[in-house]
């Protein structure tokens, strides 16, 4: 069959292809996009991939990506340093955030104990978490994991990694959503609900 | 408030958003992907988009996106000149072709006649197709364009300027969709449905 498309395009496309969420025939439009209708967009594209990716790196604070040593929340004056929220990523990081209620700092794990995907303990930067909390005296480890096999595990090792030391560990409230109707919500969300109730 | 993200990151966010289709949240999964978990998909994307913002120009034949002065199909000694396929852009071009049903010529017009957004026959590279058609002793021009208003008034317009040329003008049949269920489609395709029946 003819090859329909010049090799420079067939590579743009299987380079988007890569970004999540995105399959053949997105990764294909966005080609097309970026080369006929918008190559303003294009050249934008990589000039703020290559500034970032050449001059992010962790915070030592708390492995967020930054561009310093250290990144805003850890260097601000008017966060705590007593509460230490553990989340998977960066992106659930930024959805906290947003809730605008946490004043603590985060700790940002960057995956979860999964041994299928051959990710333990050590991968997750767990030794770095052990300092913080030892060397800032935290006295409370916010767990905001969601509620999967890997999620649990990683709870356990981390609660279990901190015993010793004279802090709290919590872990976010799992049940029913803000808006949710309960006769729709899946088993696993009510069984998470009645046994997270609260007195009232 | 707190300047959460590193401002090289929010740069990075707000040119992935120009992408067709992604809004603040996919930007953002996306900026998050490539910069804490797949640097090198980043490194493609930068790679690729260069070299083909770099090179990539239109097909003197058919206006089509390509790295030489004739795209494949153009120069190919298997498709026939006396057939051209006129299509919006690049991407119904290549939903065509995959039909693998049609040999001819494709002319890419880039956009529609659509007075409102300041696109008119000029923009369309409209003298470039009636050299083509004159050229090449076209004997057929199919108008592949979607039933819309401006797509009309563009079949119109090419219909009218191309109607001294001994050369049939046809258009892409509008109806039921393959699978379409009858009671479930709109008024208007089944309008269509209707006038473009053809006898059994």
């Amino acid at each position: 069959m003819l090859k329909l498309l010049s090799p420079k395009f067939e590579k743009l496309i299987s380079s988007l292809k890569q970004l999540p969420g995105v399959g053949k025939k997105t990764a294909q439009r966005m080609a097309v996009y970026l080369l006929e209708k918008d190559q303003a967009s294009g050249h934008s594209i990589i000039r703020s991939l290559s500034e970032a990716l050449a001059s992010i790196k962790y915070c030592q604070g708390c492995n967020v990506l930054c561009e310093n040593d250290m990144c805003n929340i850890c260097n601000s004056t008017r966060r705590n340093k007593i509460q230490l929220c553990v989340v998977e990523n960066m992106s659930d990081m930024i959805a906290i955030e947003s809730t605008n209620i946490y004043r603590g700092r985060y700790f940002i794990l960057h995956g979860k104990i999964s041994p299928l995907d051959g990710v333990g303990p050590e991968e997750l930067n767990l030794p770095m978490l052990k300092r913080i909390v030892k060397a800032s005296k935290v006295k409370e480890v916010i767990m905001a994991l969601g509620p999967s096999i890997e999620g649990e595990t990683t709870v356990h090792f981390i609660s279990n990694m901190l015993k010793n030391f004279d802090c709290k560990i919590t872990r976010i409230g799992f049940g029913v959503p803000f808006g949710g109707e309960i006769e729709y919500l899946d088993q696993k969300t009510l069984t998470h609900a009645l046994e997270g109730r609260i007195s009232f």
